[in-house]
């Protein structure tokens, strides 16, 4: 199939599903979600513990850093100028490096997010975070969402690495934002992500149960932007999302011991 | 020099400006800033005409850039994706196509921001706006932010395009808003420019004149960030800018012809 193939049968999926008719192909009659994890140990492998405030000096990077190493969360998530330092300071534990791509507008091209891909997992990122191109989607051109998220795909594929794709879902409305998810899903991504967290609006759990209910089960479900309590956490875990972006880890996890 | 003896040539020029000692090399000794242009042809070729919104659609895109091709305005500044779109609409006319690098965080690695200038200017901009690495200026790793401006700064040089780099004076204290300025004059920026304008603050014709006094003379100064009334336009042009970047150019130009 051509992308543009590819494009129009994400057109008739996302259709299906926008009309309530679910479509084995489209995810749909994946079962939903499993119950949230109850326990610390497993709520800190949802977590990517994050910090991406382009204006971190090296000293917040190091501190960041030096307090996940024993947490245990899934991933630390760091701008592309500080994956060494992480990859450093987290050899030897299960915690991986993630890093951005094309963050946070998602608006350069296709060659350049793959540079960018690459030269991440080069440094030592094993999860890539990447921006969808969503003036894109805007356009109705899924046929050049497609193509971005695919070529990125190629190169987290060939490093077996692991994509998400940021789909700034606030900013769509809900015939977009299913068919951003569809699209995601036949190019290749391993998640989904509610948004970049930098657009002002918080993650919304009817935007996490959308995109598990398109594409859940095959693809997981990433929650980010604006997370800073427990219970913002377990009412996104319970809509459906597999993973957590948040700045506040340790306190939710503190929380989460005490509650 | 090596980049670090140069960066360490920075931090002298640096104090000594800071200190208040006018130092010819750091071009403080440069006059001041000419008078504001009066004529509107002269403050249309001021301004950067500016639509960096990621959920712009391409219908949107299209309006800004025919409404863009009589107007006379130094250049239109649009995200990578739409380079072709925009080198299309301004054939033949005065009004170069502006595109932004690393943007709006600045923090990925050097050689991204290098493919992105090349592809940039290779899809018709010949006016590159980067995101300087503004994690490294708060790091006071100045050798690092050196030699990612002058990493770009071969690149634009090859093809003869403009580069302006963007400092985000916001976030820093004075002592790292003259290094930043005087760092990008040595690396071989064309502009320095005050902010991306996606961090919230609006330009301020302080660091404005800051930046005139360090390196206006020999670099532009561009200003940029809540800049929506003729009266805000010329209180940074007085300030000592020589560039404008704002998405309320019509509006303006308007104002000035009536006033």
């Amino acid at each position: 199939m051509t992308p543009r193939e590819i494009a129009a049968l994400a057109r008739e999926i996302a259709a299906a599903c926008d009309a309530g008719a679910p479509d084995p192909s489209c995810g749909c009659a994946y079962p939903a979600a499993a119950a949230p994890p109850g326990r610390r140990v497993e709520l800190a492998a949802a977590i990517d513990q994050t910090l991406l405030r382009p204006d971190a000096a090296e000293a917040e990077i190091r501190r960041f850093l030096a307090a996940a190493r024993p947490a245990g969360f899934r991933a630390v998530c760091v701008q592309p100028s500080w994956i060494p330092a992480a990859a450093r300071a987290l050899r030897g534990t299960s915690t991986r490096v993630a890093s951005v791509v094309g963050f946070p507008h998602g608006a350069t091209v296709t060659p350049v997010k793959c540079l960018e891909a690459e030269t991440a997992i080069r440094l030592g990122a094993t999860e890539i975070d990447m921006a969808a191109n969503i003036g894109a989607v805007m356009s109705d051109d899924l046929d050049a969402a497609f193509v971005d998220i695919k070529a990125v795909a190629a190169v987290t594929a060939r490093y077996g690495a692991v994509l998400k794709v940021i789909l700034e879902m606030p900013s769509l409305d809900r015939r977009r934002k299913i068919q951003a998810c569809v699209v995601s899903k036949l190019a290749g991504a391993d998640f989904v992500t509610t948004a970049t967290g930098f657009e002002g609006a918080a993650a919304d759990a009817r935007d996490v149960a959308t995109m598990q209910r398109v594409v859940g089960g095959v693809l997981g479900v990433k929650a980010a932007g604006g997370i800073n309590t427990y219970a913002q956490l377990q009412s996104m875990l319970r809509a459906g999302a597999t993973r957590i972006g948040t700045d506040r880890g340790h306190q939710i996890l503190a929380e989460s011991a005490a509650a």
